[in-house]
């Protein structure tokens, strides 16, 4: 994949923070889409309090009863917590807060490269599964809905939400597709032998890995018939994380899904596979070779080391471009022709 | 409750090995339903490998290709493996084999007490979700059908299935419901507001704890519209488990459900609640006391200590018939009048 040489495209720097006691601690992980002839892209915006006493952590979190968000105060020196990883508060190995509250931001862009940005939150936690923010959209066109799949995070676990949209503007909350924990859902485009198909990647507790699986729905709302699609194991792994990135994107040749690999020390890559058109727990090609891996100072380094995370892909006449998540603090982006892509995995145009 | 005097009504010396080189090591948290005028049970039956190589264990798993038995071997002497779970082999800190496999039995009595066992298993692990076998049936008649969910547990994690039969004959195998971590899933008897509705119980990873929730499904089938119902916190406790039984019962006062709560120690008790009849997410009221804690040697000792599991229920008259799983290797019984339990729940028959 080619790298836009204006990356990153999106950084911190550039987001208005969503309350005047807010500082921005990253925007990445953003779903992508075409809307009104212009590229629009759901940044994830992480936010959390400006730390102005030393001996505390003070983080974020939304009141489900007044969706206003308030305030939680860790003491430093209260050895019973742990601190160690930049993204979460741990007490006796569970979690207990994030140091960071994320909601979701309207981006637009004519040129794929330069964004006009909202100043305020688009999507933000509402209810008692969102508490604690709301990330990592995914956005599927289905005739002129648009349908928001995003992760939702709260004291309760990780669960998928979904929300529904015609314009960009108002917004529908159609509820908790996925529950604890149920990340990286990806619906398709359209229906497949009559029915809607998703990827979802449920996270097992003491036995096997985060694979990815696959649901379908007569309605979008109600799942089941879980078939599984992609383990850690294919990927040559014993520990580590698969889960799918942007909704399948229909080709010539199958389903084309570019998903993640994270290994047990949390370092990322992105890889393709393309599954049977009527069949998308049916993988007929796999990259052997990730196509993108953190080489850049933007991705190695940041509010979490070494992630790059796609979740957003728009399609182009003759290419994809790959909007990415670089160290879960910026967006960056990277092409790849669609012919250099397929080929990668065998197919080959006449 | 009052226990029944003739417990354990059904011990692991009552049923026959469905293999030669088998031993069965318990029989336990069974379906019940009537069928037939009789009370049926639908046994968990776990066994094992007989051990004749004291340095190894041998555990037993399913080939999903041939359907056949296969014996894993395991070298007690490894110390990569950790064995003082009697439920597990660990590995690394994770679950890498079972070291039983279950499947489920039917039995049959006219008194509720005495039991015809089939000698043979019914219901075996199948699919790739079901290697390490099929366990903790919940029975929901539903007009002729009967709807059995159970758990599925294999080196992917632990789902729940669904499986019909009109004749506890002939059954069809319906597929996967809920994807890992779910179990304790308890399916309503009728549609309430034009869906069919269920308890579940899934398990995040290391936020939260392992609470129910409410599904809705139009076609029992597909399953969404999520809803919180009782958590661990809500018991009072911070650690533990909570889930339902057997399908929750109508009443004049609401549906009635008698859970597990299990504390950090897995100590377990059953209580009873009662939700809305138009809502089964709200609870109207609770027993502050347990209906049943292991008091008895049989509920104290045997494979797993400690456990009273009740995931079958007959309805009678004037009295509820609950059959439970005792130490997680025998099925003994306990009634309660109805006005007595409605009572402790603080609604008085006129």
């Amino acid at each position: 994949m080619q790298r836009f040489k204006e990356n990153p495209l999106i950084t911190k720097q550039m987001i208005t923070p969503s309350q005047a006691n807010f500082s921005v601690c990253g925007v990445f992980n953003c779903g992508a889409t075409i809307y009104n002839k212009q590229i629009v892209l759901l940044l994830r915006v992480a936010e959390s309090y400006i730390q102005d006493d030393p001996t505390k952590v003070i983080v974020p979190q939304i009141d489900p009863q007044t969706k206003k968000t308030i305030a939680i105060s860790f003491d430093k020196t209260d050895s019973r917590y742990d601190f160690s990883d930049s993204r979460v508060i741990k007490k006796h190995k569970t979690t207990v807060a994030l140091t960071s509250l994320s909601h979701l931001r309207r981006a637009y862009s004519d040129d794929g490269i330069n964004f006009v940005i909202d100043d305020k939150p688009w999507i933000e936690g509402d209810d008692i599964t969102e508490i604690w923010g709301v990330e990592d959209p995914r956005i599927t066109k289905i005739s002129n809905n648009y349908f928001i799949t995003y992760t939702a995070v709260s004291n309760l676990g990780i669960f998928t939400n979904l929300i529904k949209t015609t314009d960009f503007f108002s917004f529908e909350r159609l509820g908790t597709l996925f529950v604890t924990d149920n990340k990286d859902v990806a619906i398709f485009p359209e229906k497949i032998k009559g029915k809607y198909q998703t990827y979802h990647r449920p996270v097992p507790t003491d036995i096997g890995t985060p694979n990815i699986w696959l649901a379908k729905s007569p309605d979008l709302i109600h799942w089941g018939e879980h078939q599984k699609v992609l383990t850690v194991k294919d990927e040559g792994l014993t520990k580590g994380r698969v889960g799918a990135g942007a909704p399948s994107i229909k080709t010539p040749f199958g389903w084309l899904q570019i998903y993640h690999v994270a290994d047990a020390t949390n370092n990322y890559h992105l890889k393709a596979l393309m599954t049977d058109l009527t069949d998308p727990a049916k993988i007929i090609a796999k990259t052997h070779q990730p196509l993108l891996k953190p080489e850049r100072d933007y991705e190695q380094n940041g509010f979490f080391k070494n992630v790059v995370f796609a979740n957003g892909i728009i399609e182009r006449e003759t290419e994809f471009i790959v909007y990415y998540g670089a160290a879960d603090d910026k967006i960056a982006a990277a092409k790849i022709k669609k012919a250099d892509l397929y080929e990668r995995l065998g197919f080959k145009n006449d």
